[in-house]
């Protein structure tokens, strides 16, 4: 039995998130059927992060066994052939049996994006959180820092308790204004697209941690924001962790200005 | 009564296109509609071109008399809070009585973009055309410059005869390869990313004319499509001209590589 390990980009506008619903058409739903095209088999595919509706993906991470005997190369150009024109992969290779997309994990990569201008954008509506009013980029950062390292992140959690745990570590947390769009670059097909200015009109919030509850990211962006418009100190900030409640810090950020980078695992 | 001139920028993939028709929802419907809550009046909107379903528009114009006394700032506000999201107005000024954005138009500009890669791009589905084959963009450009000046170009038009006339006067035809993404920078609300690049992805057709034929920016560029991929010469495309006959030229690109740009009027 061999074990698959997938690169997937995708435009989660459509789709009701990674995970299979009742209510609509997941990712998962229909990479594993692209899966069953190819390969005849029926499979379960996990995956590294649950992404939720709405939510993109440049490099999500997911898993499959398979007795089939295809190459890697012929799995990624097959996958892309069936699959719809929003889901596509980046890579794919043969991995451990013991690899678990989720478990293996080291770290994930989440960046959030907030097209911050007065001019509406049309053709950005599903790809950023459009705030029409001026933020203070640089305190931000400055109150994001409180969150780095190990802490029981439980205030960024929605419907706590989900998990065993809430401490997580944050290994990394930037805030920065970019000229130029600061997305697929990411992917490396394109050129790198997106500058540091301090005049941009894209704020990104780059996460690294190894791991996140559910909205943790989006509930980080809403809380910063109130810094960002001067409402709510950094101390303010490190007392949201203390307290452990989820009331007490910033609305959950609108999914479509998330994107689920990069996961890494252990060479 | 005054005469107001809006400049539009739209995201035409959810709309039928420009005109109203009967099995969906128009631009021009939307526009009308949001006008109507504004100022209480129903107003029929004129625009310099009747964009196809599916096609984007980056700088489209359109007028509507009016009654009201409205300011051209609180027009536009207004309109943007009455519009859908993807559709939004960048500019609202007052024209004289006889001003009319498709005859008083002197030039349109429009752009064609190919996203011209083997990697598949899931977040630019609706906003290129997805060609996989190499092309000679320098072969494509070359042959372009053949239809540069004033001719019948009933070659390129879609159910001919739809006009009293085919004769346009193409200005200005360029094809070239650009890095980074192409389509917001002509807006001016983003920085300008796209630039030239023998390796770019982006291949851009830009078109400037005094008037379009229906469908004749997207024939156009599958005539000069088949150029770039080595099957057609520069002298078949003044053929192809010379022949009066649609079904010697390429196909008709897919509609969502084409933006209406600008259009130009006499100072």
């Amino acid at each position: 039995m061999r074990n698959i390990c997938l690169t997937l980009a995708y435009d989660g506008t459509d789709y009701v998130g990674w995970q299979i619903q009742p209510n609509g058409v997941s990712v998962q739903s229909v990479v594993e059927t692209a899966i069953q095209k190819l390969t005849g088999e029926k499979v379960r595919l996990m995956a590294a992060g649950r992404t939720d509706s709405g939510v993109h993906a440049l490099g999500q991470v997911a898993a499959f066994p398979t007795n089939s005997d295809i190459s890697c190369k012929k799995i990624k150009d097959g996958l892309i052939h069936f699959l719809p024109e929003d889901v596509t992969v980046r890579d794919v290779k043969e991995v451990a049996a013991k690899f678990h997309p989720t478990y293996s994990a080291k770290q994930k990569r989440y960046r959030y994006v907030i097209y911050n201008s007065r001019d509406p954008e049309p053709f950005l509506r599903k790809y950023v959180w459009h705030f029409w009013q001026e933020l203070d980029v640089a305190a931000m950062h400055e109150a994001g820092q409180v969150l780095l390292g190990k802490h029981d992140f439980r205030c960024f959690e929605s419907h706590f308790p989900n998990k065993a745990t809430s401490v997580r570590t944050i290994k990394e947390l930037t805030v920065g204004r970019f000229s130029g769009w600061p997305i697929w670059n990411q992917f490396g097909a394109l050129s790198n697209e997106a500058q540091p200015d301090a005049n941009g009109k894209f704020i990104c919030l780059d996460i690294v941690a190894d791991g996140f509850l559910y909205n943790m990211v989006r509930a980080i962006t809403g809380t910063l924001l109130k810094v960002g418009q001067g409402r709510w100190s950094k101390e303010h900030v490190k007392n949201i962790v203390k307290q452990q409640d989820r009331s007490q810090a910033g609305e959950t950020a609108p999914p479509q200005g998330l994107y689920l980078v990069k996961v890494d695992y252990e060479p």
